[in-house]
């Protein structure tokens, strides 16, 4: 199956795109930007919204729907959301369409044209916030914490799956609050969330930071982000979650009566991660055999494949095989046995390889002689024959193995590329020959962020929450620095 | 907090407005005809889809996502499908907004016009068809079962929260199958998974038959429907389920090569629910105080409310009444414990029957000397005080025992409201003094059908399954007919 999936060393950006159609994660559709998502990417997907969504219950949210379509006015009413999201996005005009004269298809009607157009939701802050304003009138109706699981739709130029694409699915999350404290906290419990999912449950280790003004979400006062790393020494946004300040109140006239009797602005936040998860768990951990998938979110973690002769041998095999099931999902193990006589135990093995199911189990006529099980981990390729009746258990364990393995390897990867300089010349040479985070003084100036981005295509993806201060002097103007701050050329 | 909720004798169809409204399921948005699903109707919805998931998965389909924009020259490739639905949908013409001459705000970018206008997905048997042609080449890709949970927009010009909005959720099945029996067996096995649904999880009695002609859906050679009575004595579609035919995979190209080497087009079927199944929800069981929720679905199933005078007496209260929230828990029972000190008991008692939560307990100082709670059922308004130790199962055996209440409330409802007529005269004094379903012989034309909806508003809302073959004279024409057919005046 893997014959021919370009190696990550040869081009990595071949590798990803075969990898994505091969192992049935997604492809392209005919509307330009917009992707399927098949159902083995889609079920990785709902193990990743499942596991949100509980860490969203457990602070106290809960999900609701707004409308798809936004007046085209709303977008106008923050100053610097209409800059961020008007440009791209798609307009719908009109409602009706109706026979064309020559009969042979249908056409646009054109006397159903709408008074106002309507946008197709980028980002919801407009219609939610226009919304709030009837919800909350006094303290008591605050916080208001709530969070929209939808599909969004900008209108990207160049595209590509699961990491760019015109329309996406994400979550999509939008507080109130009574104090500007509360809207802060919130908005880093929030990244806290983000940055958890990610090691736990993506096993994808993640920088937290604050962006700096040019990368800030438009229409927030600030924006915080988790960044990882990919295999290619790029780095990848993989969450935002910004501090809204009183913009959207005071853009919808959203106030409360406060317990001192007085009117204020209501404080807010939003945040969200989308479908570019995916993407990014892809590209942070597969190889060249194909995905690598974290047990917690692989949507089948055993593959039983019986190795035999005729179909003689697939009834015992099959009693085997269905006893070591039955006893892994008692453990809450996903299994799948794939008795099919279509296709050989070596084109199985690499299917599942390429698919990324994290234990592959073989049972051959040998192995029911002697009451064992052939066992093989995908992300070391090591493997072990082990007694039946121990199998179960050695599995059970082998899920949080894997899973710390590829998080720690991840992790490695990244320690080792990212790097601390002090010279614009070693930030090039670092960008060139190394990739990676690079790790640098910078002067905190706009003009400063624009030309390093311009001359290296690096762009600085955060403050790092954890940098510390230090006297320093910024490596492109010499001017005085606080403290480092992440580069990276970035997804 | 019901003051002033309408009665449903009185004007139901403001009662129901109203209820949508006060129980904070829903409201209007200032997009025509979309609404905001509020977080408790949401919770309903999750619910709703939680357990239909289930069903499908357990029988063997999977989620995948395909996109919302559907090119318009897709919908003319299957004539009726065409007719059906390119009359009412919304179009995307334009990809770009600009700054306005006078700087006030935005407009359509005319320079960024679509070449091929995009329609939002009223329904995705043409672009789903469109992907399923490069999916499907052998007998050994078949069946393709697959389902996927999205948005839809039909441009609906009278709108109703819930029962007919111009953006709404639902889930959409979509399979393919190598032979006519196949797909027949899947249409139906559909309808029966959403009639079991709706009879165990919503508590709804339905009734499963098949539509005519004229209301099948555009493009399917047979539509299969579950109606439901609601308490106003009109009717509720509820779910439907269709067989396709090859009319997608002729109008799509999509053929397979079978056993025999042969090629064939696929055969097809396509089912979905929505939404609207929480009007039906509410419409067939709540009452003039506010919802009445099936213990399956209700976000809430147990509310606990001290009784009590000042603060200090809320220590030990809270103290047993956790007690007994955590028991409950350990049975899978949802509990809200509502300690708030700034609204009264009563208050509270209205507010969790306008919510239509299903069990109330309610704990003052004399239950604490005593060692008992009270305890309130939503659906009878019966109440019982117990020891505490028999509280957890006394409750756990009232889940069962109100949602078996509500759906045979519900049934007796719908029995005492189902007619056999042999007359025209009859047929029409039902309708108009005691609506509900009416059963009657029908000659089987479109035309007797058009004159009997125009003279009464009654449909044939379906051909029932289970009609007995009987020979009898049409109710309106007097010719022939073989069965009954299930009559209504219907939402």
């Amino acid at each position: 199956m893997s014959k021919g999936l370009p190696k990550r060393s040869d081009d990595y950006s071949a590798w990803y795109n075969e990898l994505v159609k091969r192992a049935d994660l997604a492809e392209n559709s005919p509307v330009r930007g917009s992707m399927v998502i098949k159902p083995y990417g889609y079920s990785i997907w709902e193990k990743m919204q499942a596991g949100l969504d509980k860490m969203f219950k457990d602070t106290g949210h809960t999900n609701a729907y707004f409308p798809l379509f936004i007046p085209k006015s709303y977008l106008s009413r923050e100053a610097d959301h209409v800059e961020g999201f008007a440009k791209e996005c798609a307009v719908v005009t009109h409602y009706r369409l109706k026979k064309s004269e020559d009969g042979g298809g249908v056409v646009v009607d054109p006397e159903a044209r709408l008074e106002e157009e309507l946008i197709v939701r980028p980002t919801s802050e407009t219609v939610i916030w226009n919304t709030y304003k009837n919800w909350i009138q006094s303290y008591r109706d605050l916080p208001l914490l709530i969070n929209q699981w939808a599909n969004v739709v900008r209108w990207e130029m160049r595209t590509r799956l699961f990491l760019r694409t015109a329309e996406f699915l994400w979550q999509e999350g939008h507080t109130a609050h009574a104090t500007k404290a509360e809207a802060e906290a919130e908005t880093i419990q929030m990244l806290e969330i983000y940055a958890e999912f990610a090691e736990k449950h993506m096993a994808l280790p993640v920088i937290k930071g604050v962006k700096t003004e040019s990368e800030r979400f438009a229409g927030a006062v600030d924006t915080y982000c988790i960044e990882a790393l990919m295999q290619d020494g790029k780095a990848l946004q993989a969450g935002t979650s910004h501090f809204l300040g009183q913009n959207f109140a005071k853009a919808f006239d959203v106030k409360f009566a406060n317990q001192e009797g007085g009117l204020d602005y209501v404080w807010g936040t939003s945040w969200g991660v989308s479908t570019r998860l995916i993407g990014g768990l892809i590209m942070a951990h597969s190889d060249d055999n194909g995905l690598v998938l974290p047990p917690k979110l692989a949507p089948i973690q055993v593959v039983i494949v019986p190795i035999m002769k005729g179909k003689d041998q697939l009834v015992q095999l099959a009693d085997q095989a269905n006893k070591i099931a039955s006893k892994l999902r008692d453990k809450g193990i996903s299994v799948k046995f794939d008795d099919r006589d279509t296709h050989k135990p070596g084109w199985k093995f690499a299917e599942y390889e390429l698919k990324g199911v994290p234990v592959r189990i073989a049972i051959g006529p040998r192995d029911l002689e002697n009451g064992t099980v052939e066992i093989a981990r995908r992300d070391t390729f090591e493997k072990q024959t082990v007694q039946v009746d121990e199998a179960p258990e050695v599995i059970f364990e082998l899920m949080d193995e894997i899973q710390s393995n590829i998080y720690n390897k991840a992790l490695n990867f990244r320690e080792s590329h990212t790097t601390e300089v002090s010279t614009y010349d070693e930030f090039q040479d670092v960008l060139e020959n190394k990739g990676g985070f690079v790790l640098a003084h910078w002067d905190g100036s706009s003009e400063t962020e624009e030309r390093i981005k311009e001359e290296t295509k690096a762009t600085i993806r955060s403050i790092p929450l954890n940098a510390e201060e230090e006297a320093g002097s910024c490596v492109y103007s010499g001017k005085p620095s606080k403290k480092k701050v992440l580069f990276a050329r970035a997804y």
